[in-house]
């Protein structure tokens, strides 16, 4: 008899691994539906609706059905059990019910006004997963893939207006949005529309943060379908990749907190603390990521003399690099750290350094791969978000503070970008033109990191009220900005089907023609930039990659035998190939840029113009003292050992 | 105060998904010293350690770190409370702690005699996890790239083979292993080694279905270095993959196997009803698994007029060939079949039709993606089997059952081996050699699929010892067997180095010379399969691909309209092109096979041999009927629309 019901439960174990099952199929039939309504598009060449806003409209429908068509199975899950003997919360728990034991896991603390909205039925309760699952497994691939992308020439070009808006600009915005919202919140207590909660500054300054984040997947998929203007391409997926990371530290910082005495109060040690905590934060996992791909440039580099290169096995090569960088994240995160924005800045460092010394193979790997599971973890997102409005239990819809909310976040971006660009504009040559400011306005959609910022606490019945909130900011922006960005990009007469490598060739033409307007066409930011460009270039490229001159010609003579001992043979023949496919633009040209700059004196340059006309090759490094060593090296390159 | 309270519990969850961090952490670092690792032994042509027992050797130390160093820090895990008001197991159940609510998820039912094996440490806990991530995650892509890797020529060359092995062979095995074990069981009973447990012939059937799944990753991994004989290769690799299938369902279908009365007495109703319940779930899933490959197909076929291709966008094109081959597998998991067995012949099937749709870029997207999740996979689970030695909490070791249980598996293998080639050989004209034979019965390792079905039921003690055998048995085989393939391959003189493509040219080069021996190298099982063959070749491949003849010429005059419809433009034009590339080899060289195996009177080949040593390009689609359609559509070539 007892084998008998043994089998029972072996059945009901099946049975429980099936439903596993049904809720992925859910998900992967969205996300088919999603690809097949894209490629309908696409042939149709519709853009009013863009692919994440597809997903969401599936996700929104299949909730829909998943809430009023499927019954409550599991009444049971509605009932709090006492427990005196208990003290704290285990992380496993066993229950012996009727003579049988069972296990559970720890998921979570639930406040009790929450306990009712655990009833209702068990395929809601298994469609709402653990957010832990975002952050861990969703948001990393498609940060990293957006740091490996990075046109980096254009993007260090405007690196000076790129960082004050995505770190002034999140802080004004955050600002900003908590301020209004403030006001909002204290004009509802007062009003009596809400109860006197504990709804603080704080959390208004929380809600500011994570609202801040702006999402960097829809208009730039739009931005790079119609080839926009690349500077407005590179300010902002600039500022929406860092100012996502920056929200997230921002976010982390804000929770943590925790005035002494009275909440509502300034507390000068807390505030400290926390502008402490998130440069400490930035800086730690800045570090974590890139130190991680530099030890990913040195493997994929070492070249001893027994050891075949490691580039002659893709596969361990691609396995390698996708591991180091999954566990530059997962280190930020061991720590303490923040994991996107270690795996932001791995990113950038992987193709930076890295992407040099890969094989062909592996190159093309490393990009498919991560291309592939960005497009697949930014649909699974964007269908989840949709699911998330109907399958999510707890909302609290506050059409007072949504309203607030909408108000706040659009007069913090204008906060953000006018003055902001006003003030860059001040020490910018190349100026950002008026209509680029309203389509930067006007593109400060919420996507995913604000979804999964707010996810992440919804315990209390504020965090709940701002997930709602922040939930029908993404759909409203995604869906009317999102779908509103090729009229928008018209009406504003911003040029479109441009080349992002022709168009620095063209500018450079266009210098000596007699277009004076856009001679001004020229990087800001130089100066820093200048000095660390120059290191890179002479110290760490060679050291870290098979491109840049050898170590022998820019270290000091008395270094020789160490700089002999750190090149790589094949440093010699390369140093002029390009390291640096089209995929990531290579660094040599940035000399262009603000070689150009460099020369201060415009009219100057017209007599030089038609030089820099005949295209990158015979302007490379010209007055950075790079130049030099290459003269010198000539004779020396068939010579070493 | 409650507000401080609220913050330290944020800390706490923060610190919960930082825990999660960690445990992916060591797998990272498992992996990548695994990988480093394998990079050494390449370097050095070592091969007496596969890089799968390299895994395992490395989760084996991490195992005995974790086991030993981390100290027991969850103490409240060990006991058992007591519920007189729930009556049977929620799936969520929330409880009272101190006036705070936590929810707990349900995780399975404990026998009362393992509850002491969780009073351990947390770490220990959360390393062990769940089976159903074996069997929904890191399965399905080394299946799938099983069937998709396959190499079809060979394959359908020794189908009837295989298909022995892997059938009667495995049923063979699994009874010899149950008959040997019960003996043994038996006898330990009757010692009182064992207490009378409810230890049936149907538990030993169970392990013997469970432990006649042979490994196909580590021995055909060497032998795909080393360049084996295709033959033997071919024969291994088609067992090792079926066989696993076969022991899947094999395994469900004991273990639903209930008689109604007493267990050990034989009931044959119940006996019917699993062999009902093998061939349904065998054929279902196999439906299951080709009609999703055959949706694949048609979609990346479609060539409506008004549509561009889907292969002109190979990011949807491979998402969609990704999400489509999972289905397969989800969607047969959420009906009670086999998802393992369905995405097996969906990668068959895929290989076979879809991929001949794809663009350049997707069949190098899907294949590269395929092999390194493949590749990922394979080495998680070899860690963790490493791991679950010392972190698996219920491990029972009996000396005389693991003793038992060696003797039966060697034993099961040589009944399975040697009488099947023996059969085999009176109906092959390429008999299989002793050395092959020899070869075979050595290559009987066991690896990820036994150990996953092993771990998927740990309840009683019976399973628990189960597993802990068939983790030795894993760790043995791997090790011992695996280590010694290459000087086993010497010792047994089988020929290395072998170009599995040149081969069959050689062949049929080598009939043209005096070497008789070496005129009987032809496939057998050519009746069924040339009647498979000309039905594909004929109507499938056109419908479902570019390749193939076009329909109007193989379908009867009346049904020319039809036919038109469904041939794709290009397939005029493609016809003679090869689709399947060097990855999945040509059909058409197939027909070379056992077309030359149709000619019987061997010396009457001898004129023609001359034609056959040119290559394949000459000797195409000689007498199967499949030649006349050429001469025949010559002249229409470029007229149709």
């Amino acid at each position: 008899m007892e084998k008998l019901k043994k089998y029972v439960s072996v059945k009901d174990e099946d049975q429980f691994y099936h439903q596993g099952a049904v809720e992925l199929l859910v998900f992967n039939f969205l996300l088919i539906l999603t690809i097949l309504t894209i490629w309908l598009f696409k042939n149709h060449r519709f853009r009013f609706l863009h692919e994440t806003g597809g997903a969401m409209l599936y996700g929104l429908v299949m909730g829909l059905i998943i809430r009023y068509v499927t019954k409550a199975s599991d009444v049971e899950s509605g009932t709090v059990y006492e427990c005196e003997k208990l003290k704290s919360g285990p992380s496993t728990l066993l229950i012996n019910i009727t003579n049988q034991v069972y296990e559970y896991q720890y998921k979570r603390e639930i406040s009790h006004h929450n306990v009712n909205g655990h009833q209702g039925n068990a395929m809601l309760q298994k469609m709402t997963f653990d957010p832990s699952i975002f952050f861990n497994i969703l948001l990393p691939p498609i940060i990293f893939h957006a740091g490996y992308s990075l046109k980096k020439r254009h993007f260090f070009r405007n690196l000076g207006s790129i960082l004050t808006y995505a770190f002034l600009g999140t802080a004004i915005s955050c600002i900003v949005i908590g301020l209004i919202l403030y006001g909002f919140v204290k004009a509802m207590v007062h009003t009596g529309q809400l109860k006197q909660w504990e709804f603080h500054f704080t959390d208004c300054l929380f809600f500011g943060s994570l609202m801040s984040a702006t999402d960097p997947v829809t208009v730039l998929a739009i931005f790079h379908e119609l080839h926009v203007d690349t500077d407005l391409y590179t300010l902002l997926f600039g500022e929406s990749v860092l100012n996502d990371a920056v929200a997230i530290v921002l976010t982390y910082s804000i929770s943590i907190y925790s005035p002494k005495e009275n909440p509502n109060a300034f507390d000068a040690a807390a505030f400290f603390q926390s502008v402490g905590n998130f440069l400490g934060i930035f800086a730690g996992s800045f570090a974590m990521g890139s130190s991680y791909a530099v030890v990913t440039a040195l493997i994929s580099f070492t070249h001893l003399t027994k050891f075949t290169k490691l580039c002659e096995f893709p596969m361990l090569e691609t396995g390698l690099f996708f591991l180091l960088s999954w566990s530059a994240f997962l280190s930020a995160e061991a720590t303490g750290l923040t994991g996107i924005v270690a795996v932001l800045f791995c990113g950038v460092t992987q193709a930076h350094y890295t992407y040099n010394n890969l094989s062909e193979d592996s190159k093309m790997r490393t990009k498919q791969l991560f291309e592939f599971m960005n497009f697949f973890a930014e649909n699974v997102i964007f269908c989840y978000m949709g699911l998330a409005l109907f399958t999510f239990q707890n909302h609290i819809f506050n059409p007072l503070f949504i309203c607030g909310a909408f108000v706040a976040i659009f007069v913090a971006r204008a906060c953000n970008i006018y003055p902001l660009s006003f003030l860059l504009n001040l020490g910018r040559k190349q100026k950002i033109p008026r209509n680029f400011q309203h389509m930067m306005m006007f593109s400060g959609l919420r996507g995913a990191i604000a979804f999964a910022l707010a996810i992440r606490d919804t315990d209390s019945q504020p965090k709940q009220m701002m997930f709602t909130t922040a939930l029908l900011i993404v759909f409203f922006t995604v869906w009317v900005f999102g779908g509103g960005t090729t009229p928008m990009l018209t009406w504003l007469q911003i040029r479109v089907g441009v080349d992002p490598d022709e168009d620095l060739k063209a500018e450079a033409a266009s210098q000596s023609a007699s277009n004076l307007d856009k001679n001004t066409t020229k990087a800001e930011s130089a100066w820093l930039f200048r000095i660390w460009y120059g290191f890179d270039h002479k110290y760490l490229k060679p050291i870290l990659t098979h491109t840049g001159p050898p170590l022998t010609t820019t270290l000091p003579e008395w270094c020789n035998p160490v700089a002999r001992l750190l090149t790589s043979p094949t440093a010699y023949d390369d140093q002029f190939k390009d390291g640096d496919t089209d995929y990531i633009i290579n660094n040599d040209e940035l000399t262009e840029n603000y070689e150009s700059s460099a020369h201060i004196p415009v009219p100057a340059r017209d007599g030089t113009g038609s030089t820099q006309a005949t295209g990158k090759e015979d302007i490379q490094e010209g007055d950075l003292g790079l130049g030099g060593y290459k003269l010198q090296l000539q004779p020396q390159m068939n010579s070493p050992a």
